[in-house]
């Protein structure tokens, strides 16, 4: 039998100018769509009559930017969403994912040079509502000390030596569920709260960052971090007959610490729909 | 407050050779654990004295190749679950992730050629007991005929023209839960349904494949897949004099459509437990 | 002032089915074109009377595809270089790239399975007549033995011990300047010669390989190698009472050894033409 | 016979911690070292005494950081380039390779966030003497309007319309060889000729990013650009029965055009002995 399923156009890459007399504003977007409903019998004889194309996902994604605009990944996905489910009767729920390529300004008007930095957003809309998750993604974050790691379990097959000063990176990927916050805000606050969270492990570091949007942007209630512990290992340069005072590193590619965690402002219940298996 | 978390070392590197008279075999694996369970210190307060060490499941993960040598992922990653749930009392819930890379032999003794086929296992154990989810990735699969796409919805932003006759691509991504199934045989079943589903839509193949490894692989209670549609465009050449008949194609990069389903045996429930939210 | 310069098309991702009774074909392509001849003015002035554009280029790969056909990567890269230099006065040499992905027939028919070989061409035509250099990439070979490093030059930084035995682990990149050799050929000649050779150094590896394709095919002139050295550590187990009888190994992604050489049949000069700068 | 050939360590990841009262300093290197020489007895017949291990090498990398800092990437490659031929009679030329990731700093201190932006330098060192070579890498720039593209060749090929006004877009990876010049004044030459430039071609644009850098920094001979054109296509969406004035592009990954150049100080020679084969 068909359990669950879904359907959609994934990695539309759509760049709007937005061309005004005081300098050009761009926004440079890749948007993915995931449809839900009664489409059994695609799958089970290939009737495709309730099958909205693909094809015409991308086309509605080109349109509705020259339609409505952009104001935000978050009210464009939505947009998006709540017409997949309006105009088909078959479709019941949509989730509209978006990556947004930040640029930055090179001249007062028309030339622009990309960033570093990726912006998230996903809507989820159907009988339960809306539900809107924005995030960053590959936000690359480094501390020279102010970190240590001791005080863990020792088995047969432990051999790390405690420290008490460790270089400490990763790459934030972060989501938040909220309700109209500022994402330069709930970015910033996970900045500083890397920077300034002296740090005894990096679940500790994690809550930190976690509970640090919370406190700054009201409108969040549930934030999801996903932290690479990028590991440093300082380089024995004994062999040589030199030492090494926590300054020449190897940067590890793999195996990495991989530490993963939600934190949620008191008394907010998580929503079973917005869960899907995929 | 904290929500649900999970952490362990991933993308363990690790390369095995058994060593036989009548010539080696080879085991290419990269290995991810992530436990769960009394965690919250850690998180809280920076005290680590229910954390065993990613470091710590690294070094298990290379012993336990030695100890009890690899019999096949499923059964390396279900005794390495076992272990980390078993010898630490903190530790509830384990999942064990691998990928393996297959290689051929190039002569009869110790020469070895990497092939594009990559399986997948991952074990979950923990209170419910333990789960077996195998699969196969980045499987990619074309035919050149026997594909149609028609009697679709149309509105006001479908522009696609029907069609009789194209070429169907995908990468497949598969998973299976199960008790004991073969992967070769379970790969053998979705390759062979691929190819003799005459499809009316890859939502069709789709649901051909999963049923076809239910069919022959009786372990199997549940097929997950999903499948990029690797768009393949006809060659408009009448702006050279030319026709063209079904002959020359443009392999597109992005967007693709993406069709994702399970497929069930029937009466089969799905355990809740083992569904995790990362 | 303007030195050498080169413009074109890179990465027409072209598929061409031949359909045929007993069972259709399939040729998978990338293709790019650089050229270069009389560009100054584009540069200087922005005058493109003389730039054919490259989506023209594009048109005449696809155009040419049904026009001729594709018998070989080879002959389709030279009718196209050809083409660019003998229908544009202003364009003196052509240089066509093309990588081949190479598919499995999976029935008698229809379907195809991606396997992972990739072979390569690129045809240089100009004044200086033509050249043609034919390769294979991403050819991932590994022997569990046979393989010594020893003898080397030891100075204050070396630490790395002498061994008798170890794993021999490269990703062959080859590429062979030649008149009509057969490239499954070479490529079992690299193979075959990968491993039978007892290595005393990567070095000598490769100077067997290249040596080997000059032996098997009489029309190659010269091989050159790109080989990583893809580390294999053996896992120091006896922290955990263990040994490690050469069977569990670490794979290491970065860094990596790479010797690089040319082997060249005696008495051929390599013509300094061929050469380009970029 | 044995032709050129070259080896080395190659992917060096090394971080420096600077630590400094006022604040920390971070360099954050990528370091690929090739040498040449008489290592004709190793390819051979594995005969290994004129090779200075590739593992010494690396470990050379990590003990100059320590013996000597790292002041600039050129600095420092000059350095390790000179050690081995100076220390080693078989080898007669090296080439290091340096790739620096940059970051920025987020508090006063000890934190940092990792930026685009990636600069590179290559040196030469040998019996024709030093030649540095420094670059940036992947620096993607867009400008909204200010480019034209017509007056073009024509063929049967051809059907691209002609236009005056269309997004250019690039990604630059440049190369300058000089005797001392300020990477961030050769960066921001090549920004503002890219944004300044009112563009006919991007062969135009290229050739007045090389002529900038030549105008800003003195110490510079020579700048080679390779510019793929990141083609933004305007979508038709008369189809939906709107109009899209310069709006709503889509970004296209491939095929790309590809526009390479040089661009050389007046009088200038190109030392024949500094293009290596590979």
């Amino acid at each position: 039998m068909l359990g669950s399923n879904q359907y959609g156009k994934a990695e539309i890459r759509i760049v709007r100018v937005d061309r005004r007399p005081g300098g050009d504003e761009l926004t440079d977007l890749n948007v993915s769509v995931a449809l839900r409903g009664d489409l059994a019998a695609s799958h089970l004889t290939g009737d495709n009559s309730n099958v909205l194309p693909t094809d015409t996902q991308k086309n509605t994604v080109y349109a509705f930017a020259r339609q409505h605009g952009i104001d935000s990944i978050e009210s464009f996905a939505q947009r998006l969403a709540e017409h997949f489910v309006a105009s088909q009767e078959s479709i019941r729920e949509a989730r509209v994912s978006i990556e947004q390529y930040l640029w930055r300004k090179v001249d007062g008007n028309h030339t622009f040079e990309r960033t570093a930095e990726t912006r998230t957003a996903t809507v989820h809309h159907g009988p339960h509502g809306t539900q809107t998750v924005s995030g960053v993604r590959d936000l690359v974050l480094l501390k020279t000390t102010d970190s240590e790691f001791h005080g863990f379990v020792k088995d047969r097959y432990t051999t790390l030596p405690e420290t008490a000063d460790r270089i400490l990176a990763t790459s934030v990927n972060a989501t938040w569920r909220h309700d109209g916050a500022d994402p330069g805000a709930a970015k910033r606050a996970l900045v500083e709260a890397f920077a300034d969270t002296h740090s005894l492990a990096l679940q500790q570091t994690l809550y930190g960052m976690g509970s640090r949007v919370l406190e700054r942007c009201p409108e969040v209630v549930e934030v999801k971090l996903s932290l690479p512990n990028k590991h440093h290992f300082l380089v024995d340069l004994t062999p040589f007959g030199l030492d090494n005072p926590n300054e020449v590193y190897y940067a590890a590619d793999r195996p990495y610490g991989l530490i993963e965690g939600v934190v949620r402002r008191d008394g907010v219940e998580v929503p079973e729909e917005v869960v899907w298996s995929f």
